[in-house]
């Protein structure tokens, strides 16, 4: 079975859940594909690394736990220090690249190459003037460094799930992310993407 | 470890996900233990079952996949068919007296005894003249007859997730609820709810 498993993550009050929300529902409504998507509270949601699992099939999800996810979003340290040793091999990693600095620590020596794409999420939203959109920016972001959801999708589904009046901004945000990893993926070859952590 | 799985099932539109939402950051941020919310995209999302699977526990839940519940809430027919026969032995199936019609299928032949209550979850809400309220009546019968979450976690959450201005009527459509359910459990003696499918 064709499955993805995708984990965002940073600190609570970054929308991380909502973006995961907005992730699975682009997969399963717009894509027609299945999806899941699970939230874990605990210390995280008292102000610890919070994170959304998403996972992303073509047949329905009857086992929501994320073991190797090949997608990893991480938007504080804390976050990237708790999850980052999850990759899969070949995996993409996603960092805020003001928030967090990656290091090649104990739990990545396993995995010689995934590739870490550096992302100013939060940097680009407060240009924008709204801070709380920079998880929409690493949407767009994701979209173009992935294509496991369909940028389309991800749009129509980021529509559709923002608070009223705020669609035309949070569709900014997600295009300036796109745009982000575009230039990512066209500066640097993808293959040179690919480094140890 | 003591864990509960609780399922909330309906169709789209009853907002069972942010039930489930609730119940989850109840468990978590008022009564200080460990939970996650898993909603399911796929059909569902398209207007068939939609479900929401929570799990409480006294540690981190690393292994969110729901397998037995010992709690079941089904708000339609369609949930009612799809789930109710997952629910545990002695478990507790709380239904839309209303909306689902409970009968003794296959799937529930093998458990002799499972509480049954039926709340007119919806009727209340429409009584109160806002019928998507129904979700929070739901959640008020259930902290009466379920003690997973404490009744005061649940009213701390709902106030802290419904739409900003909704506050007083969802806390109303709570207390609804629970008194419904304080109701069930002293006219019929506990052990009177027992009965098979």
């Amino acid at each position: 079975m064709n499955r993805t498993e995708i984990r965002l993550s940073g600190f609570g009050g970054q929308g991380i859940i909502l973006a995961g929300y907005i992730l699975g529902k682009a997969a399963a409504l717009y894509d027609h594909r299945h999806a899941t998507m699970t939230q874990n509270y605990g210390p995280e949601s008292r102000g610890g690394a919070c994170s959304a699992q998403v996972i992303v099939a073509d047949a329905p999800v009857s086992y929501p736990h994320l073991t190797t996810p090949q997608v990893i979003v991480a938007m504080s340290q804390e976050a990237y220090t708790k999850y980052a040793g999850e990759l899969a091999e070949g995996g993409l990693l996603i960092i805020d690249e003001d928030l967090v600095r990656p290091n090649g620590d104990a739990h990545c020596a396993q995995r010689a190459r995934v590739r870490v794409a550096g992302v100013p999420c939060t940097r680009i939203a407060e240009q924008m003037g709204r801070k709380m959109i920079a998880n929409i920016v690493m949407l767009g972001c994701l979209a173009a460094l992935d294509q496991t959801v369909s940028a389309d999708a991800l749009r129509q589904a980021v529509r559709n799930s923002v608070p009223k009046g705020t669609e035309d901004l949070n569709l900014q945000a997600f295009e300036r992310g796109y745009e982000h990893g575009q230039k990512l993926l066209a500066e640097v070859l993808p293959s040179a993407l690919e480094s140890s952590l």
